[in-house]
């Protein structure tokens, strides 16, 4: 399942060159020519899908071994594994895509700002039984 | 395969509460007590590894799949999925875990930092092929 003007699917069938690390039938990874390192990589699932939800499970399962691929090719021992769904959560391109991520140094790579919220156990308990009773 | 020191370990093993979302043979899911944002919650392999090239591909198959299930029992549109290997790319806890980030506005939810660097085009194609050779 393709989208004739998504440019990831347009890489997946060949009429956009890329830096292909790694194809099979599910899964396409290749590197990002804005990297924020040096190695950071793409994995997609071919299936075409704005958001992780969209991607069905048979499609996704080949997805974090392919990451680990790459990771273990290029010795990383300090990296992020990214997904961004939505444009206020940074997607720019709206097909599936992870992010590996090589952190080297504080100044490269993904920059990450934590902002923990105190949270109030009787309002997680009630959260929590809200997420079950929809899984 | 589990380690006696990790507090993931001891959450698996049931010595330590969770606020458990999703139970499988191979993957746990429970509400982040420190959330970025509601509905902030983790997704583990139980089998125990630091780093996301230390779980056997055979253990990571389901994550994505339960992340998902999260994401659309919560009716996420927008959220990031992180996965952090290393104190400098913000690991905290050493037993994978993979976030899932409800991003709701711009003040809460996850917050990124993305300093593209310039790449060379022939230095981009020396390190795929350095890449490639070792896939
Ligand atoms: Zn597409
Ligand atoms: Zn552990």
């Amino acid at each position: 399942m393709q989208n004739a003007a998504c440019i990831f699917c347009r890489i997946i069938k060949g009429e956009i060159p890329s830096m292909k690390i790694f194809e099979s039938d599910k899964t396409l990874a290749f590197l990002d020519i804005g990297p924020l390192s040096k190695g950071h990589s793409l994995v997609i699932p071919k299936h075409h899908g704005a958001k992780l939800h969209d991607i069905p499970d048979d499609q996704l399962h080949e997805v974090l071994s392919v990451a680990k691929k790459i990771a273990i090719a290029q010795g990383l021992e300090n990296y992020n594994i990214l997904q961004n769904n939505g444009r206020i959560a940074h997607q720019v391109v709206d097909h599936v895509h992870f992010h590996v991520i090589p952190k080297p140094n504080e100044q490269e790579g993904l920059g990450i700002i934590w902002p923990t919220k105190e949270a109030d156990k009787g309002e997680l308990q009630r959260l929590l039984e809200e997420i079950r009773s929809k899984m």
